[in-house]
Formats: structure tokens, C-alpha cells, sequence
């Protein structure tokens, strides 16, 4: 059905898996929603969606959206998106951050706006998770 | 409401967008539904959704939908990310390609699922649209 290298796993499966991930590629849509879990294997959230550079294509931050989980009521987290690794195995992205670590972090709730057309925004998010990843 | 710069036009408006899109930055699901238009300003169709290097994080395709326009029935695109070019005026991306470039390229119906895990797969949409862009 697809051309999954040996040792991937995750990948194989459906028809629709075949369409919208491989051991390359994702697609977008299914990037959201698309669980987010810590280094033990504990899930921490999901994927509510990605910043995407509209010049260079590049994704910048992913939108984790944490409901409830984190004790403060349904909420969203940027994090960089070179904080998220892939686990095929698990289907989904693994970060090497802990619930303290998130839980300081800059969020925002679902009726809130963050300012991505200000860069100090984005720096803020950089700045913070810059040196734990 | 956010650090739109002079001339780029387009993203100013309500909270939302603020929200899901900047001058420098763009919401994945804001991608996806955004419309498509010719050089002309002809409107082609819509980004369906959008395929990205799991390692990398760039944007490697932009699936098109064109919804019977070109007379095949709801049938889906695949075209290289670097094709699209965002107008912000028009609030949405721009292709450098004509009707009859479009219905000789690859493409799937709604019901097929392409191979995105043979690379020939994506040298194919490559291929076609290597010399035109």
C-alpha cells in the first residue's frame, strides 16, 4: 500500500493513512488533532494547529491545546515546532517537557487572541523553551 | 490590533484574524479553504489541505480542490508549495498556471488515495510542474 521503511511502524494500516501520512510526509489536517505526549508516554494534549511562514513554507510554532489538563480550564500553548518529535510508534509527537515546564509557559485561553503579528511573540515563545530544547 | 506593515493590506480586520493569520505568519486551518486564483485573478479552486515534512517541517505540497471546475468532478491537485504565491490583497494564493496546465497534471479523484509514500509519487508533481514554475 505504501513504502514504509523497516522500523517506522505507525504507518501502515488504512487506505486513508495511506493519504494522509507517510514516513515522510503528513498532511496538514491531520497534523491537527493529532496527539502530544511527554517523554514518559503520557499524554499531554493535542495538536490544535500550526503557525506555517507564509514566504519561506516553513512551520514555525505548533498550537497545543491542553484542555483542561494542565487545571486551567481549556487553554492553548505555541511551542516552537522543533520542540516536537514524531513517534511512529505512537502516533504522534513526543516533547521533552514536563507539566511545570508547560504550565509556566505562554499561553493563552480559547477566547483570547495572541498577537502573532507582533514578533515579540514570537520571541517570547522562542525565548522561553529556547534553551530547554 | 497587530504589526501590519505598510502595503501589505489584506490582514487587517477583525480579531479572528489576528488570530489566524499575520503579516509573516498563517494558521494551518486558515490554509486549508483558502481560495486559489489565476494570474488573471480567476478563481480556480480552494487548498484543500497541505502535506509537510515530518523532519523538516517545510510545506513540500499544497493539495488544490477544484470542485468540478475543470470538469472532471471534485478532483484534488497536488501541486509543489513553492507554486503558491499569497496575496494578500486578495486574501488568498496565486498560481502562475493556466486551466489546460491543470487538467493534464496529476490528480486524484475525492474516492482514490495517492501514493504519498512512493517518493516517485511526489518527483511526478515535481516533474510536471518543474519547468512551468
Amino acid at each position: 500500500m505504501q513504502d514504509v521503511t523497516a522500523g517506522t511502524g505507525g504507518t501502515t494500516g488504512s487506505g486513508s493513512v495511506a493519504t494522509d501520512e507517510t514516513d515522510r510526509l503528513i498532511a496538514s489536517n491531520k497534523v491537527e488533532g493529532t496527539a502530544v505526549y511527554d517523554r514518559q508516554g503520557e499524554r499531554l494534549g493535542t495538536v490544535y494547529n500550526f503557525m506555517v511562514d507564509k514566504r519561506s513554507g516553513q512551520v514555525a510554532y505548533a498550537v497545543m491545546s491542553f484542555g483542561g489538563f494542565l487545571g486551567v480550564g481549556g487553554s492553548y500553548h505555541p511551542l516552537p515546532w522543533r520542540a516536537l518529535t514524531y513517534d511512529t510508534d505512537k502516533g504522534g509527537y513526543v516533547v521533552d517537557l514536563d507539566k511545570d515546564r508547560l504550565r509556566g509557559a505562554p499561553s493563552y485561553a480559547e477566547s483570547e487572541t495572541p498577537n502573532w503579528g507582533d514578533p515579540a511573540y514570537g520571541r517570547r515563545i522562542d525565548d522561553y523553551y529556547g534553551s530547554a530544547l
